[in-house]
């Protein structure tokens, strides 16, 4: 059975538990938005990587105790909350104290910058697998929900799309990554700043971990919309123009791993958003508008529609 | 290196980001306590489970369900905080519904008794390891910490114990486990409305995993006390009475897995200890008493010591 379906059985199951009015937002976006007293909402996401399906044996300890913790930061970014506290579950086949001190080289310097705490977890003996829980807050009624977009909207997108994938390709490969790219696949930035300046001025957000189609076909699901994107607009990572068209549309659009967000914003607030890219010192392009016939179309330099690989890790509850 | 060390090393490494002043109680307790907005305090704990080393391969899916779930839910229960949230990262070597559906039916009938609702996680492919990060809240200052046993006060243990240790014996030695203590092992009961009640109450308070005597050193530490406790008093599990008095006290003071409550509360609180345990139709036993000379001196009927077996799991700061 598809893992899709799996987890549309779990949620089939526990719907009735998550309308309780306690639970903001339950299964179903980049985290779970949860009511505590006051003002404030928690923000919680978890998730898991696997040896020999997110990282390879061998990896080096300090990318993986990055990534670890960035792929959850990134989902806290894409609902717009601050982050607080981390668990971390450790599942490691044996009691190598280099591999955790690299782990930890890899962990501290990015939960320090974004003052996320480690405040509990476990320790275990097994294949060896890392979850990590975020805990984050946000005002009452900022969070940023996939469903939020609107036909008119503008949709944009942080940063340089491509880069991770085109470093996985070479390094599949045997050839040599530009440190650039191999930056983007191992040490991606969470845009937790990004993500807390959206509240109230995008419509819709998410994190693009499994490639901008995939990710946007969400957020165009969840908000019961449709999408035209320019090729031509796509932020492309430096580098990748010397590629043809398919292959670096694909890299941009259907390759996973760079962790910028794809958010949406009514047109009239387009220059709150260029303003916004100026003073944060990151790239935010506008590649396209939602409509409301519901689909996403890709659209060529030359106007024809242009049809992207499917792509995608699958995530239960997309990615929480 | 011993995972007690390598915890130790985590501990060294995060334990500046653990003294903000967001983080009520960090790594070191069941679970930590963490400040959100208003007069409510969010308890987090986080353990995971891993095939071969937590539960068989090939043990039933419902059990794991159920265990999976307990054993978190009874870190909540030693901070006697409320269950409000779960997050479930499941690690499964292939997409099996019929492994899924059996582990669900495990898992939703004891969240919905506790009224614990699962907002997000993930499902990825690997070896078989369930993660469960359970949130639940308490009013501030109501935590029932570790370290709040004084001496003077009553050592008080909630329900029997010995009874899922004696199953596991019969179990690897392939003799038949009567259904109780099967059940005890099997189908844990988190002592969740215990641990509510035991606010202002209790002054340390933990839960019994590792084994009582492991558990309660770990408060005994934590306070800077000791304690003296009566072998004679210990709650064993019925029919433990017809093993010989070594071996049912290393069952019932060092076999784990019976997540009762161990606590501690003042001499001049015992009849109101004894109401509770009426009220709530759960035995709760004076097993002895706090002293303030460090370490845990067990008192045979004779009034000869008795040295305990060592015993315990290791968790990442203890089980939080």
């Amino acid at each position: 059975m598809h893992e899709f379906d799996l987890i549309a059985r779990i949620r089939a199951r526990v719907g009735e538990d998550t309308r309780a009015d306690d639970v903001v937002l339950g299964v179903g976006d980049d985290a779970a938005v949860l009511q505590v007293a006051g003002g404030e909402r928690l923000v919680a996401t978890a998730d898991t990587l696997v040896e020999g399906v997110h990282f390879a044996v061998g990896d080096a300890p300090p990318v993986i105790g990055h990534k670890a913790l960035a792929v959850n930061l990134s989902d806290l970014a894409a609902m717009g909350a601050t982050p607080r506290w981390l668990l971390l579950n450790l599942v490691l086949p044996d009691g190598d104290p280099d591999w955790l001190d690299g782990f930890l080289d890899g962990w501290l310097p990015l939960a320090q910058r974004h003052r996320a705490r480690l405040v509990g977890g476990d320790l275990t003996s097994g294949p060896r697998c890392v979850t990590v829980q975020a805990l984050g807050t946000l005002p009452a009624g900022s969070e940023l929900r996939r469903s939020g977009a609107r036909p008119g909207d503008r949709v944009w997108v942080s940063g340089a799309l491509g880069g991770a994938a085109r470093a996985l390709e070479l390094r599949k490969a045997g050839e040599s990554v530009p440190k650039e790219w191999a930056t983007r696949l191992d040490r991606p930035e969470p845009r937790l700043a990004l993500g807390e300046h959206l509240r109230g001025l995008a419509g819709a957000c998410i994190d693009v971990s499994d490639g901008l189609f995939a990710d946007l076909g969400h957020v165009l699901t969840a908000s019961g919309v449709g999408a035209r994107v320019s090729l031509a607009r796509l932020p492309l990572a430096p580098g990748l123009e010397r590629l043809d068209e398919d292959h670096r549309w694909a890299l941009g659009g259907s390759g996973g791993d760079d962790y910028e967000l794809c958010f949406t914003a009514p047109a009239g607030a387009s220059a709150r958003v260029q303003a916004l890219s100026e003073s944060l010192g990151l790239a935010l392009t506008d590649i396209g508008e939602i409509e409301a016939d519901g689909g996403l179309r890709c659209i060529a330099p030359d106007g024809a529609a242009w049809t992207p690989r499917a792509s995608g890790y699958r995530h239960f509850g997309a990615d929480t």
